[in-house]
């Protein structure tokens, strides 16, 4: 697929907003070319089916703008006809419980992305906030090898290290890690540490870069300078074709979503993931990445601050659409 | 309470038949006070919730026989009303979920023993048949903490070292290991080494012996002789107030349930549990003890086996009930 400058494909590998009219006309003025949604953390299977159908209903509401993708021959399909294509993913695996039947269930009404763990630990493996790490369990691998077997992209973004390593290694198909930064760029429990990152690129593995506050160099003050730095590091790590963009935006929430996400149903004391000082609203998003469409805007700003243009064709697009394709 | 020969409290501390008629028969001919049953293993939450409603049925059907005990003293009705107690227990973690609000509404149904794992990982801690075994995660701290409030007993039955090791210390109350035997006696994943004995015992931690055959010395060959030897070696190692019996006598299914206990639906590839011969149907229990009654017949042959009268008394019954006593 050949990509001008003036019409990337601009994919956006995770956004987790409560969309209405006016965020999709926010992401179609910017051109997005495909978005991967989150519809769920902590929800269970009946709750996890609900939330398709209230997704369904919104794109069906939405159908000038956006439309569901089911292969990645339809992300090119949606570009052909100006639309958005949309993505579903599950930020967990909560919804699978522990039935294996589920995720073909799931995966005939849309899944095309899936986290093994949320922070905690799951039945399938270990989460990023927890102390001690198991890795990818029995239940884990059988859910791995049908993910692979359906083209359902497993998402390690959340998971502990042990649990990165171990299913880059057993996953007969390159894994993603949709949302999350180097950890030489900024320290957090839920950035990824070089080992990692090159175990991951050697096997074709995938990262979107975060654009969520609390993942990046000066949280919401970082610059975009920083993060164009950054980039260019992290090309030097582990070349330009596994990189891409999962800005992780929340928007258009109350602030008892932050409070839920970090919660669910888990304690009943309150957690508060990553935010130090305990605050319990959203953190401020860089002034450079707060609504969908400033995707092409930090195109035009990583070629501003010296990365080469094929290069940001790639990162904010295209390596996602041709990781995508390799799945489904 | 004093408790004379001739009328030992009996309480079996893990069961799972299904039941009927003429199995709740056979145990109350066999004089047992109290059987704590298991309800579910891979169910989740409705699924469990539906259980509940059916063993209440159950017991309301033959009330002239069992009564259902929430608390202790019930038990003690329930010997005084020539009735058997029934106690409710989950033998895995699964019908909770992600969601510790769930606890109490259990116990409210009167649940008060569940296992955090049954031999795979769930998001409280390791099973004894992971290869790695996490100990105790964020979310099991916190039923942990959860079920030491409410009354519930943590049963560590089915779980890995680690996660034995973590909830003897972390939690505030002694927990038990339902069904299980020493590695001493015979070496298996179900099994408890001596280690994890001794710090069980020394926070007065619980463990009820099994017969199983898996569980035992040349399995369902096993000798009444060489299971009242291993009491005896076990009484030297932890003292005689921490034991009791917890038959996980398996009566009356197809053999279609044996091999759901182990696969649920955690994977499309057949699972053969601890069975090396890869057995599919349910393993042949030592003659003598083949039926809930059979508690009161082991009861004799302890005795007739060389431990002594107070101790064997301690061991079918009276220490079960001294330690759900403490607990509700």
């Amino acid at each position: 697929m050949q990509e001008t400058p003036e019409h990337p494909i601009l994919i956006d590998g995770l956004e987790y907003c409560k969309w209405n009219r006016e965020l999709i006309e926010n992401a179609h003025t910017g051109g997005l070319t495909a978005i991967h949604v989150t519809l769920v953390y902590w929800e269970n299977t009946e709750e996890s089916f609900t939330k398709i159908q209230q997704w369904n209903k919104l794109i069906n509401d939405n159908q000038d703008l956006i439309m569901h993708a089911k292969k990645s021959s339809q992300i090119l399909e949606a570009k052909k006809k100006n639309k958005i294509a949309i993505i579903y993913g599950f930020q967990n695996s909560a919804p699978i419980a522990n039935d294996i039947f589920l995720v073909e269930k799931f995966f005939k009404e849309g899944l095309r992305f899936m986290q093994l763990t949320y922070n905690n630990q799951t039945p399938l493996g270990g989460g990023c906030f927890e102390s001690k790490d198991s890795g990818i369990s029995r239940f884990g691998k059988a859910v791995i090898e049908e993910m692979n077997r359906l083209g359902m992209i497993v998402d390690l973004s959340h998971a502990g290290k042990q649990t990165c390593l171990d299913t880059i290694k057993f996953s007969k198909k390159p894994v993603a890690i949709s949302h999350a930064n180097p950890s030489f760029f900024h320290s957090s429990m839920r950035n990824i540490d070089n080992e990692v990152l090159k175990k991951l690129s050697s096997k074709n593995g995938f990262i979107g870069l975060s654009l969520y506050p609390y993942h990046l160099k000066n949280l919401g003050d970082c610059k975009v300078e920083d993060f164009c730095k950054m980039i260019k590091e992290l090309i030097n790590l582990i070349g330009e074709n596994n990189i891409g963009i999962g800005s992780d935006l929340c928007l258009n929430w109350p602030n008892e979503v932050v409070m839920w996400m970090r919660n669910g149903k888990w304690t009943k004391k309150t957690d508060y993931g990553e935010s130090k000082d305990k605050n319990v609203s959203w953190p401020k998003q860089p002034y450079w990445y707060s609504k969908p469409s400033d995707l092409k805007n930090l195109f035009h700003s990583m070629i501003e601050n010296g990365i080469k243009e094929n290069q940001a064709i790639k990162i904010v697009g295209l390596n996602w659409f041709n990781f995508m394709q390799n799945h489904f």
